[in-house]
């Protein structure tokens, strides 16, 4: 009988737990993820114009996103503390969407996605935060691991 | 001449900063948002099936979401620090999908929608995090604020 | 019929939740609790001998139970974030126990005896962290509320 | 003549210090702790009780015991902070007790006996959270470490 | 005969607290400090020059100081939590110094001295970060407070 | 043509980032610095004076200064998050100053300037805010790294 497939962070109980990695390797990984937000015309109109500059707008999605990562183990209940050896968050503007792209390196004994795409959500509403004011209707319209490398189950890449 | 709309977290040069709310009434304010987190029918028929309990998988993500709440203010580089009087976060299987509500009050001089926002964006990562052993593919596929009452700016919902 | 006594944090549906405490009256609260560190004879003896100072034994136990009390809406899931007013940790040497009061005041919507309770634990934890090279078997033998006072259900206090 | 035991977090001084580890093993160590919360005998009961599912008064307890492992070096101010790779907490009704059992595991140059014990007191305090609208005198009758593995100084276990 | 000043911080047996301001009025108040961090001339030009945009040197060390305002009663021990009203961090480049000024208000019943001095600190450090692999003997040469005002102790500024 | 510094945690477009650090080696590195606190000649005949044990407020110091040093990566946006093996901090009253010397260790792919750095700073912040009663014109003199050693760039020290 083939077994079923299991809830990793789940016990036998059904109980929260954090997985056991001791036995793991440690091995250099890699993880992006992809978070776009949707805002108006208006809104992205008013981020392109040379009126004001706008740059921390841009900034301040981006070091939320780096510090999010940073403090993912810290969020995710579940999720192991890793020394991550490099972030990075780009925000771009594209049309009347905001596309926020995640990067994280670790050598350790677990993937980053989680840190990847923990960063990617938060720096989105760091975005949102950013232009409420002008925007409310704002929103996140994804949030999603894109790519995964390193560790046991080697190279992943989601098929868009 | 219309006066051009302002990123209110940004100063005359364009730089970051708290906004000052000193002078803003003191009132209740509550705000609500919508999470959904796309699963695969594999995935969902399991969080659905009775051989193991699964109960802390939703746990999970409705304890992750209330701390989050509590913690948007360290999130969120330029959210003010709230005294918050009451979270929920609610977690149902619908179809494919995951929902989770979040409402969030305080009696305080500014909203609390970055904290609903916030808080339905993290429960949504805690909830891939249980999930993503058996569903690589899960992603948030929306997080959005869905009503804000309190405060001079009155009542607002989202038009859906 | 009676009403069946309800775990407060809990919906009816059994959902963890931050209770609403929007409609309660600001008062001044204040509560107190004790935590009990048991020692041996020769960690006892130690901590009295003037050989060397012991000094920063005590206050690394002090200053964790009063950062402990600042950080109690991050440790207990469902706590409201309060803004405390005031915070003693007194840590004394009897017998061969280390005995340590804490005292935490708000003037607020809700009590502080989970911030005095969670105060007194941690800095047990840190006095334990401190003898633990001379006393493995040293360990936690009491914490509990001792004293609240303020908000609508009056002074109580524990009796012994 | 023999040498005055030392109080290892203390310099020739007297003062609080991070203890240099930097020359000892990386190596696997595991420490685990219990904590124990007396109740009264009618909440005992109302948690037994199938009117009202209960379930998340025990997974915040769990939830809130791992992510105080993770934050140890936060709370407890002259700890290690260390990559931990496992971590359980187990809440348990046995009469008129609820025994916490946690374990933690990390592949490290210093152990994790202050993980073990500062999950189980702030899973302890989280639980006395959630029944304390039912029982005000709950409390935590003990707390310590159980058992050591790992290191030069080898396994270790309480005799009780 | 006059009563010595005393160290309001610490008790009559000289421990650690923090102070109970209870019973102080709820007032508007606000504070601004200074912080100066010396960099070299090579430095300072290549922070002038057009080639490569360097807003986000600025851009960090701004964001890190306001969320330090924030983090203030997680990094100074003593200090009570409190409910910031606003915060700015403005960064300037004045020669071969970069001048950090932050201005913090709160609506509360003690003062925002202590943030208003850690944001500039803490700022100083995070600008630090960004310039040290091209100045590596940049330093802070002063952290201060400038301004204070609200609370019974009324206005006061540095004479300088 | 000589090629132009690079602020190192700036991308190509000037974008933060949390530089990556994977492929360097694991070594020991260590890291000291120096932050001086000014006080006036009353405070420091205070804290000289034998009537009240003045030692929480050295000890308060001291323990903001090792607790700041295990916060550095959430406190400095782009620093990584190191597992340090050691922190130890100094703080002595020199006349009418204060000196607080950092010295922090790791076994890792970076450097630890940043933490002996900030916790120079905070360490600073919080010496401040124990004599701040007595006098308002405490300040920061001084804040800099003093030696570095480890990692491919060697030993170096600051020439005073």
């Amino acid at each position: 009988m083939a077994e079923e497939p299991q809830l990793t962070h789940l016990s036998e109980r059904g109980e929260a737990r954090m997985v056991d990695v001791s036995d793991k390797q440690v091995t250099a990984r890699r993880a992006s993820a992809l978070g776009v937000v949707a805002i108006s015309a208006e809104c992205a109109a008013l981020l392109r114009s040379g009126g004001v500059p706008k740059g921390d707008a841009f900034s301040v999605a981006r070091i939320a996103g780096i510090m999010a990562a940073k403090n993912t183990a810290q969020l995710i209940p579940l999720c192991h503390p890793l020394p991550l050896t490099g972030t990075t968050v780009e925000v771009e503007l594209v049309g009347e969407t905001v596309e926020i792209r995640t990067s994280v390196k670790t050598t350790s004994r677990t993937g980053v996605e989680m840190e990847a795409l923990t960063a990617a959500a938060v720096a989105c509403c760091a975005f949102i935060d950013m232009v409420k004011g002008v925007d409310r209707l704002a929103r996140i319209e994804r949030v999603e691991v894109v790519t995964k490398s390193g560790g046991r189950s080697g190279d992943w890449s989601r098929q868009t």
